[in-house]
Formats: structure tokens, sequence, C-alpha cells
């Protein structure tokens, strides 16, 4: 069964119609952007997030697209090339916007048209559902049937691919899912979803992590990373780094999904962490946790060494955290 | 300054007044609990948690004793034997509870005199303050002045005690706290009493710690124990284990506060772990957090091996989580 949120970005004749991830899956509501600063703001403000903001993107330059279409190209296109970087800015950490745009802007420029943009946009839909069903099935791979898997927050289509996957093998995959506060993406999302897919499903709060590793009942921690470095460090929702430093003292696998890994940060440190406003720590869907005489702290990534990554998956398959220049090995030839 | 969560359980003549936790600090509300059953009650809905149920078990006993004036003391101290089991049964993984019966009900022995459970709870509450005291001494002699701790939970006694001797050592700490969930006593109790005291607090989810841990600004993981096994097992609310792990993969020390290590647990197989209701999870400050569909897993402890303590602070000093026996040497000569 096709979860509802593997196909919750979609282009309508009226504008981008978004499913509000902040509410589901107590409310399912869907939030239709007119306009690419609609598509912006929705972003910003976290309606959509995961892959979610990727599919948004590249419906949002069709959206702007379709403004231009009779201006002069060379004024369409660096207009559309402002969009691009508006888009891009709504968070920094997420390399796959950038991939987005690039996507769309190459098809504009290819036909010299910016109505080429819904089929740049439609190509970088299904590029990346392709490249997703392939790491899915990489990843389903490396499990054993009966697998117990651990994950944290909401992997997304690398997720709900790895299960489809799985079960297209005939291996029965049981889950553990963190909360993932602030926000509750391992409650709302992954746990939903994984349920909607058939899937035995138990959540436990972030601080569980550690003691369900120690016991001895999972066979490998499973998470998204929104980038690793060519070094093998994985920078992913804050939480990751915990839980793989005890999946590593207790001896579980770790397994890191990507698509890629991001040539332009060779390392840690060309990764810019997103710090959100230590504010969204003090709440808990929307009602305060703590008096507002206390402040909060909000590192919305944090950054796993590669000695606590056992692999990383990718769409081409799998590399080890000190091998990741392999991925690139094919494209150099 | 005491902040009001230090003086949270006191006697009066209509019976045991509870400062609310679940509710602090939003409401600061009292629960009169006019009987040993509505002391039992309150325990087991965890009206109180930490160092709480222990002074509403020493008061719960006095409450009891005072209806047994009347009856033979044979009679009266059978069915004061049988109370004392009713609440050390409310939170069969807190040890402190059977010290509380213990003392008082060795007053009585003692008087042949079940008024004189009084006496005993008087007691039995200046002993655990003057351990705490002196445990908190010890902490803060191993912290330098403007360090960085992290803490989890709520440490009650022993978190106050350290925070005034080091203030009294004319030391100035910074505090990050986890939140805690599911019910949030870090954000809650932590945060709140460490700000009454003047401290500079941080607040982070639970699944921030490692991050915080591996940035090199904490100087110490500091948290209270529930039980500490006699071979250095630190059995304490859950989340502690991925703390202690994370501390120790990035060279931070971790100092566990227990008055006492526990004699009749050698070993961590020997201390049973609570569990509760799966459901507690599913939601937050009463919400849900996921839809019905979801289950959820609530192992309320977690065991962090000796490999991953530095140290275990008592009210006799501090020692290596491989020397614990040395806390029992002063009685055995």
């Amino acid at each position: 069964m096709q979860p509802v949120l593997a196909d919750s970005v979609k282009l309508t004749d009226d504008g981008v119609l978004i499913l509000d991830r902040r509410e589901f899956p107590f409310e399912r509501t869907w939030v239709l952007c007119r306009t690419v600063e609609d598509v912006a703001r929705a972003i910003e403000d976290m309606v959509t997030q995961s892959s979610g903001p990727y599919f948004a993107v590249l419906y949002g330059m069709v959206l702007k697209a379709r403004t231009l279409e009779d201006k002069p190209f060379a004024q369409a296109r660096a207009e559309l090339a402002r969009t691009a970087q508006l888009l891009e800015n709504t968070r920094r950490t997420n390399n796959a916007l950038r991939k987005a745009t690039k996507i769309v802007l190459d098809a504009v420029d290819e036909a010299q048209d910016v109505r080429s943009a819904l089929q740049g946009a439609h190509n970088g839909d299904a590029v990346y559902r392709a490249k997703s069903q392939a790491l899915g099935e990489h990843t389903a791979n490396l499990l054993p049937d009966e697998a117990t898997v651990l994950t944290h927050c909401w992997a997304d289509l690398y997720l709900t691919e790895t299960v489809r996957a799985a079960q297209q093998q005939g291996k029965k995959l049981r889950f553990f899912c963190t909360e993932t506060r602030p926000y509750l993406q391992g409650a709302r999302l992954t746990a939903e979803t994984l349920i909607e897919m058939g899937v035995d499903t138990t959540l436990i709060t972030d601080g569980m992590g550690a003691a369900v590793l120690q016991s001895g009942e999972v066979d490998a921690l499973v998470t998204a990373a929104d980038r690793v470095t060519m070094d093998g460090h994985v920078v992913n929702k804050v939480g990751t780094l915990g839980l793989a430093v005890a999946a590593h003292a207790f001896g579980v696998p770790f397994h890191a999904l990507v698509q890629a890994p991001d040539r332009q940060a060779p390392t840690a440190a060309d990764v810019p962490i997103e710090h959100r406003d230590g504010a969204e720590v003090l709440q808990v869907l929307g009602r305060p946790s703590a008096t507002p005489r206390v402040k909060g702290l909000y590192p919305a990534f944090d950054v796993t060494p590669p000695r606590f990554v056992t692999d990383v998956v990718t769409d081409r398959g799998v590399f080890g955290a000190g091998e990741l220049d392999k991925y690139y090995e094919g494209e150099q030839r």
C-alpha cells in the first residue's frame, strides 16, 4: 500500500498542494501554495520536511515559470534563477534543494524556454523516486528476514522504499522508532506510515534508544542523512549521533541512507549546521513544556563521525564510510 | 534561595501535603493525602517522584501510625508492617522506599510504641537531607569553577545540594538539562529549580545530549541514580545510558550520584526494571503524540554498565565504579 506521505506534494492548476506534516496524522490538511513565495514560506514554516521540500521546490519553480512565460527568455531565466536562490535559502542544510532547482533550470536552459520547467520538475520527481527505490533495495538487502530495525526521525521515501523492497523480498521487518522531539516526526510521520504499510511498529522516546540497542533486540540502526560528507560524516536530524554512538557501543550496525555523498562537502566543517530558534524546544504540539524563564537550544542537526557509521547506503549501492569516493568512480571513467 | 521542590512533602495535622510534580511548574498545586492509601496512590500516580516518594513514605507511615495509637502494640506493629509493604510496592525499582519504612519501624520497635513513628520519620528526613548535603559537597568538589554540567531528568536534593555547595565554594556553574520525556521532569522540575537557584540553564530535548557532549562545551555529565549495584551498574531514568555512552565516547566524565551503592544488588540482574504502560509514551502533557494505532514501550529505567561510569558520588565520598565495596569498609571495621 502506498502511504499518503509518499506522495504529499502535488502540482495542480491552482498551485502546489502540500500535506501539512505539522498536523499529520491528527489532521490531514493540504496547504495550497498559489505562488512560489507561498511555497518558500511553507518550507520555512515546516509545513513539509525531509524530502518534501525537494518536491516543493521542483513544483515551486514551475509556479514561478508559469508567471514568466510571456517575458523575454533572458529576463525570465534571470528571474527564475533568483527564485531558485530564494528556494534554496529556505533550509540551508538541505542539499537536495539545490539539486531540485538545478534540474529545473537545466531543462529550461536546454530548451531555452521557461515552459520546460514543468518537464524538468517531472524529471526531477522521477529521478528522485528511482534513486530512492534503488537505495531502498540496497538497504533491504542488508537486513535479515525478521529483522528488528531502529530508526530516528522520518526517512521518508528512503524508509518507505526500504520497507517496500523488503516486503517484495518476502522479509518481515519490525521497527522501533523514536518520537523525535521537538516536532515528533517519528511519532507522527514514521510510526503512522509504517503502520499504514502493515509493519509492526513500536514507538519510544528519544532517550530510550540506547536501552533498546543494549537489549539485543535490534539488528540495525537505519536513518536517513540530510548530507554525508566525502570523508563519511553523517549529518542528520539531531539525535542521530547519540543513537549511532550507542549502536557502536553495543555492536549494532548503523546504516545511513543518502542518495549520494556530497562532493561539495569534503568534511564536516564544510556543512553549516542550522540552529533553529531555541524557543521551539520549549513547546510540544504548541503547548509550553517549560516556563518562559527557561531558555532552549535547538541545533536541528548533528554530525556523526565516520567511526560510528557502519556504512552509507546510496542509490548506487553500499559503501563503507571511508570509501565514499567510490560512489563517483563510475562518473570519472 | 531554597527552591520549592526541595521541601515538597509536608506532614500536617490533616494528612500529608504533596506538591503535584505532574503539574509543576505551570500549576503549583498541593495534593492533600488524608490516609496512607491516599499517599500510596499519589506515589503510584506520579504526583511526586525522585526523592519525593521517600519523604511521602516516611510521613505516610506516620499517618497510619496515628490510626493505630489505641491498639495493642503487637497488633499495631503488625498493621504498620503491612502498610510498609503497601508503600514499598508503589515503585519497586526505588530502593529508598524500603529505607524510609525501615527507619520508621526501627523507631517504633525501639520505643515499643507506634507514636514513635513521628520521631522515626523526622529522623529519616534529617538523615536524608544530611546525606544529600554531604553528597552535594563531594560532587561540587569534582566540578571546576565555571563548569558546564549536563544533567538528565531530575536529581532532586542531590542536584540542589550540589548547586548550593558549589555556590558556597564560590563556583559558578552552568547547566544543560534534557527535557526527559515522557513526563518532562527535566523541562519542568530541573530547569525551573536551577533557575530558581540563579543558575544559567539551557534546556535541550533528549536527543540533543550527544551533540552537546560532542561540542566540547560540557565538563561533566551528572545524574542521580535510583540504584547503583555493587559492581557499578547505574540504574536511573531511561535516557541516562545514552548520555553516559556519548559522554564516554567524547571524553566527558560521568558522575553518578547515589547515597550508597545497594548491597542487596550485587549486579544488574538483581534490579527489576519497572516497565510502565507503553501508552504513557504516546502522550505529551496529556495530549496524544501519535494515533491510537501506534503502540509504545516504556522501560522507566535503563542500566549503565560500569565501563561508562567515571565515578559514583555518595555521602561518604567519591568511588570508582569498580571499588564500591569501599563504601561499606568503615562499617565492617
